[in-house]
Order: C-alpha cells, then structure tokens, then sequence
C-alpha cells in the first residue's frame, strides 16, 4: 500500500472536484468488487456528500444495495489500463481483485477495501433514496473518511509530482486524458 | 459566435464524460444568468441525462425552478477568467454577461443562451424531482440538444488543437487545470 494520510471531510470534495474517473469499490457478506465510474460528482461540502451512477446490472450494485457502503478510489495514470478492465469486465464472471491485480486494504470505516495505488480515497455510506436510486441508478452517499497519498494531496491541493502519478478523465472506447497543467486565474 | 455543429445526442454524454466544468447558463421572463459548476456529471447515455447542482442561494436556482431550463456550456481555458468570475459574483447584484462580456447566442430548443467562445454546448430541459431538488439542490435534466465547436470536438472525439482550446477543470479559490494529455490503453 502506498502512503496515504487523512483529508478532513471539509476538504475530501477537492478530491473529486477536477472531475477525475473513479473506482468505485464495494464488499458484502465475502464477496468484493471493483468498479470504474466516470459519472461522479461532488455534491455538497460539510458534511461531504457525492453522487455516482451505479448500473443495475453490475455485481458492485449488488454489493452497495445489500452492505449501503462503496470507496471512492481516484486512480492515477499508471493505473488507467487497471480502469479500463475493471469498466469493461463483470464481477459476476470474474474475481476482478485477482483478474487485474488490484491489491486492497482494509477502509477505516466501511467494509468495501481501498484499492493500492490509487491517490486517493473517499469511504462513502450510501444516502437511502430508493426512488432515484431506481429510477436513475444514482447514488448518493455520504463522506465519512478520506485519504489521499500526500505525494500528490496535501494541505487540501493536488500537486502531480510527475507525468504517471496523475488522476485520469475517460473518455471511451480506450481513451482517456491524464490531469492537465495547474493554473490560476 | 465561434463554429459549432450539432452533436448527435448518443453522443452527447462524452461532451461531459472527462468531467469539465461548465457553465449554467438560464433565463425566464426576460432575465436570464450564468454561473459555473464543477459539480455536473453525465447520467444516460441514450436520451442523454445530465445531473448538476444549482444552489437555493443562486440567481440560476430561481431561472431554471421558473423555466424548466438550462444549458451547460463547455468553456475553455481561455475564459477560466469568465468561470471565475461568473462562480464568485451573483446575477442578483450585477448582470453578469455585461459585467463579465460572456456573449451570447440564442439555443435552439430552450430559452437559455449559449455562452459565445464555448468549446461545446448541451441544450437541457430538467426533468422534475421536487425532493432531491429541495434535499440536496440537484437537478436532473435531459439533453435536448447538443452542440460543438468542430476545432475541438467532432466525430464523437475530443481532439484539443493547442494549449488555450482546451476544456478546464475547477479545484478551488482560483485554482484551475486544464484537460491534459489524451492517451489509449
């Protein structure tokens, strides 16, 4: 596991704020997931919220319905051929922890496990909204902890050391672009 | 107003899907506003749905809550000044296309403008759910129309021709970064 430190919930939303895709990581009763998510947002600031589409075909919404819990997990480039397989193959078919090699740690305060490598974390407790829940598959969930790897996070800013060890934005297919220049207005 | 061409709407959703932030533009009754949001996402692909958050606090709250409507615009880097400006001034105090020169073009099936310079444009009609809109100011919509500047998106693909024409990425205060390097895997 890389190194990570906590981010106080006031500041968890900059982890998502740039719109990076995510892995959204899931556990219930013995059975984990991983998952690839482009649709997420932020949602509010203090107490944290976020929202991210979860389809109801995928196993990971399984998970999340029966334990109520997910990771928001932000990858870095060097891990987007890791995204790309956990988006395209199901968990139903294939124990996508080994398949892929995502390695996990144990979260802090919900049973769904950090992914290794990534730059951050985000432990989320679902918000019970049935209705858009169906209708949409959108979730909303509450921050209840977050981390970051303080060689790119700290002190509530990004700051990419190098050209690997950024957040990544899908686009389809493959394709994908890397987090671009900081700059200030 | 630069050149835009239509963006079938099976396609709409990857105008959103690298996670820029936009820019809401609204009217109704003869006022119209904008102002940025970095907490938008897509939510379907086909019809394509949008979500974003739009405060109670907001000019735009009382705009798109009257008319049912808005636009998301794509801004460059090259108005990261603009996105700045219209996400820390109020459409109650000043009019913010005067006081900060966003030009604007009528849309073609809602009454909000499109934000003249924009990379890319997404015509929305909200489809109501008064209690998520009341709990957490989230407004889900349907894209309606979809537009692009043909420089920078065409063919369903982004392909950013310099440093300036690139889509942006809001952090916090006035910390932006801009899309960065496209890569397959």
């Amino acid at each position: 596991m890389n190194a990570r430190v906590a981010v106080p919930l006031a500041k968890a939303y900059r982890l998502l704020n740039h719109g990076p895709t995510v892995l959204v990581s899931s556990a219930h009763a013995g059975r984990r997931n991983v998952m690839a998510a482009a649709w997420n947002m932020a949602l509010d600031f203090d107490p944290p919220k976020v929202a991210v589409v979860i389809d109801k075909a995928t196993l990971t919404r399984e998970l999340v319905d029966a334990s109520g819990e997910f990771v928001l997990n932000v990858p870095s480039r060097q891990q987007a051929a890791l995204t790309l397989a956990v988006g395209t193959t199901s968990g139903r078919e294939t124990d996508k922890f080994s398949g892929v090699d995502a390695g996990a740690t144990a979260a802090s305060l919900v049973g769904a496990p950090l992914i290794e490598g990534c730059l951050a974390w985000l432990e989320c407790r679902v918000i019970a909204e049935p209705h858009i829940q169906q209708t949409y598959d959108l979730f909303l969930a509450e921050v209840v902890a977050a981390w970051a790897d303080p060689a790119v996070f700290s002190n509530g800013r990004w700051h990419f050391p190098d050209q690997q060890r950024r957040s990544i934005h899908y686009l389809s297919g493959g394709s994908f672009f890397a987090t671009g220049d900081a700059f200030e207005v």
